[in-house]
């Protein structure tokens, strides 16, 4: 029997990557994905599209509130989204309190009802935003955590949380891309589209320009703008 | 400038006597519930009875759908509660995959936003249902990881997960309420509650009769029954 494992979708580039990585590992993929009123909730068709073209067996979509949706430019309106200004601070006001946390929790809650122990995040710890929830120590620590705090943990199972971008670059995350084949005109990276594509100026498209040029390759949806 | 707290409060006895608790120790409260599709819905108008009669500054009530409601009785009707049959199994069918996981990361989420660092929750993990999400060693693990995967944390606060009830009996949890004052007509324990009430059979009507018989005090909702 194929093993499952649960990835977490949101659409942008890493988790698509992170998809096929995993799809590539052999497993059987249950993707998941998060409406939290995010302001880029185009990334949710995208994630659609991406799990359907690689043959996921099963993708659910979860409404979720945070509970304080006004702490992050992510999901109030009322705050701007920064531009031009990748790094300025060690940690940016895109950080949406304790998210990842959530959403690893959410994965691990499917992938405990159907017995799925690999948990696939698309968290880059070397070209990203400065997200403390995409450092390697915390993801070890979830993962001891939910080892602890599950049935299927304390009756002898692993829960295994995969990030197997962490150490990566921009420029390699697209070279991996473009080898196992991503149509990258699916993906969708910015915090802050419009009607015409990506901004180009958030932290985000920033981070993936930089991927696509360190790699050499054009990106189709910056060829649109 | 009184320090805040974030409780967990499902409106059952345990979760209203540590909203009392943290109350007596002097934190501003700010009290979250899951409105999760439980078969205890009763249990969230007890939640803002009790969180009124509180005090609390706050209360937020946040909608979330588990990923896989079909995996407990507490969240699938077509899965029936066991009867008189404490502790039957090691882990019983009401475990809810992850579900304080899911509850604690809600609680840090809003907490961080608020600068609320103590977060508060009712587990007890020695007359309890065998959840291994009530244990010491999964909190500690939790609060380990919620430090590392903040900003907050990263930034130099410090969240701690309180669980006051731990290692109490549920005679010692009653006579404390009793102490404190809780109005325990206000509070819901049933796993299945009817029209009439509390269902008297259900591990957590067990367990409350157990520590009404401990402390030497009549439950005012048993004698509705």
């Amino acid at each position: 029997m194929t093993a499952k494992a649960v990835v977490l979708l949101s659409g942008g580039l890493d988790s698509a990557t992170t998809l096929l990585i995993a799809r590539e590992s052999g497993f059987e993929l249950h993707a998941i994905s998060f409406d939290y009123g995010q302001r880029h909730a185009v990334e949710l068709d995208c994630a659609r599209s991406i799990a359907t073209a690689a043959g996921a067996r099963e993708h659910q979509i979860v409404k979720i509130a945070f509970p304080a949706a006004g702490a992050s430019a992510l999901t109030d309106p009322s705050i701007p989204v920064p531009r031009h200004a990748l790094h300025r601070e060690p940690i940016p006001v895109t950080y949406v309190p304790a998210r990842n946390t959530i959403f690893l929790a959410y994965a691990v809650s499917w992938g405990e009802a159907i017995s799925a122990f690999d948990i696939f995040i698309g968290a880059n710890a070397l070209d990203y935003s400065g997200y403390p929830d995409c450092r390697p120590d915390f993801l070890e620590a979830f993962e001891k955590t939910v080892n602890l705090g599950t049935r299927a943990g304390a009756e002898g199972a692993r829960f295994r949380i995969h990030a197997p971008l962490l150490r990566m670059t921009k420029g390699e995350i697209v070279r991996r891309a473009a080898e196992l084949g991503l149509d990258f005109a699916s993906t969708s990276s910015c915090y802050d589209p419009g009607p015409e594509g990506p901004c180009g100026s958030c932290d985000s498209c920033l981070l993936r320009a930089r991927g696509f040029e360190e790699a050499g390759l054009v990106d189709p949806k910056r060829s649109e703008t």
